[in-house]
């Protein structure tokens, strides 16, 4: 089967497996190089981004939907995955347009909705753990800096907004750090995390009080080469006391 | 029309006009007595409760079919309203046994689909301002104290819990205490307030010193009256500084 084809079939297969009217998208966030990333799927033949979305099976729990077309559309799986916001507006985008700027080997289809709502769902992942591998639809995975996002398809540049926005109101009740940093990691580095979540700067001195006062950090016997005996201790994450702070909506330190 | 004649027309009118296999569904919380309330909606003829629901017009907004919906089944409207989850489990409760204890006047329609997703919303209220009114479909509208809820139809008790959640993991960053509480209140009952949304009893010396380093609060030249010169002052929210400190996530205080 050559593209057209391909995609034809797979249309037709949502039409006749999926709840009509309601999709699903996901903002993956990832931190590599002191910077907060998103990753965007390149559509098939274009220039043209987004993110990574899909439909809902008719026996299909949403948050299962969300796992699997994860998967099917980048490889990840296993990840900390969150249901955030429903996207409703009555027009969320031109949709004949949309049809054009991904040069839809077809026409529009009658057998879709006048309307689509979107659940939108954020993803966190270890950036030095993963490897997303591009579907049949897409060109190219890459992660993106969030302060530098290419024009995105749809509604995804308002969706990936909303996400960040839930991450800031999020940081001190879900385990956000715990997933997007390495193993093993430096303060300043941790430092970087949060400062490129909530998009300010921080003073190093209080996060360092702020964060050791926490107790969920355990520093290793390691430390960061490169820079002779002047080279900052890693960390890592004490689970335990982590999952314990997070209950308790204790992590608010900053 | 009778009641029967009502709710097919109105059913008819659903299938006709609104976004097929979604819903939406509201908690709507008020604060009295020194109690986190409920208000639930008594089925036509039962002794049923659930949450003020309904279906999305096909060219509306979500977000503007919750406030609909909540005006058209309780007489409310302006109030805080916000989106906090999608249930989208894949079997979210035995249609036909609800049908059943809701003695629906007719037979399950195959106008209706196989499955619906319900969006989540929340709601505050200030108790004292309000008067809720039951629409065709509802003998009684009556707040229910959150501790201690009768059984509810459909998931609507898993609707509960959920927004409970949010609402305990918002404190900080929403106008919670701002859209429950009347005009005027003591620091004593701004404490019951917190207590009853986080579930847990708060040292009062410690909550007043916490309170007032956040500059929120006006004290008026009135006391709460009835108990002499030992009566509380009241205060009220200074709108400012409250928004400023949400703006900042700064109202995490317990």
């Amino acid at each position: 089967m050559d593209y057209t084809e391909q995609i034809i079939s797979f249309h037709n297969f949502i039409a006749d497996e999926c709840i009509p009217g309601v999709s699903l998208d996901c903002a993956i966030f990832g931190f590599h190089d002191t910077r907060l990333k998103v990753l965007l799927l390149r559509w098939k033949d274009t220039s043209e981004w987004c993110l990574p979305g899909g439909f809902i099976y008719k026996t299909e729990s949403v948050d299962r939907a969300a796992e699997r077309v994860l998967y099917e559309r980048t490889g990840l799986d296993k990840l900390f995955l969150q249901q955030f916001h429903l996207f409703g507006d009555a027009v969320r985008y031109d949709r004949e347009e949309m049809w054009r700027r991904q040069k839809m080997p077809m026409s529009f289809s009658e057998r879709w909705p006048e309307r689509t709502l979107s659940v939108g769902y954020y993803a966190l992942v270890d950036h030095t753990q993963v490897t997303p591998t591009p579907d049949f639809m897409t060109d190219e995975c890459r992660w993106w800096d969030i302060s530098d996002l290419p024009s995105l398809l749809y509604d995804h540049r308002q969706i990936v907004t909303v996400a960040l926005q839930t991450l800031r109101s999020q940081l001190n009740w879900q385990p956000i750090g715990l997933n997007l940093m390495a193993e093993k990691f430096t303060i300043p580095e941790l430092q970087r995390l949060y400062e490129a979540v909530l998009d300010k700067p921080l003073d190093a001195r209080n996060f360092h009080k702020k964060i050791m006062g926490l107790h969920i950090l355990t520093r290793l016997d390691e430390r960061r080469t490169g820079k002779a005996h002047k080279s900052p201790f890693l960390y890592r994450f004490d689970r335990e006391n982590y999952q314990k702070a997070l209950g308790n909506g204790n992590l608010s330190f900053v």
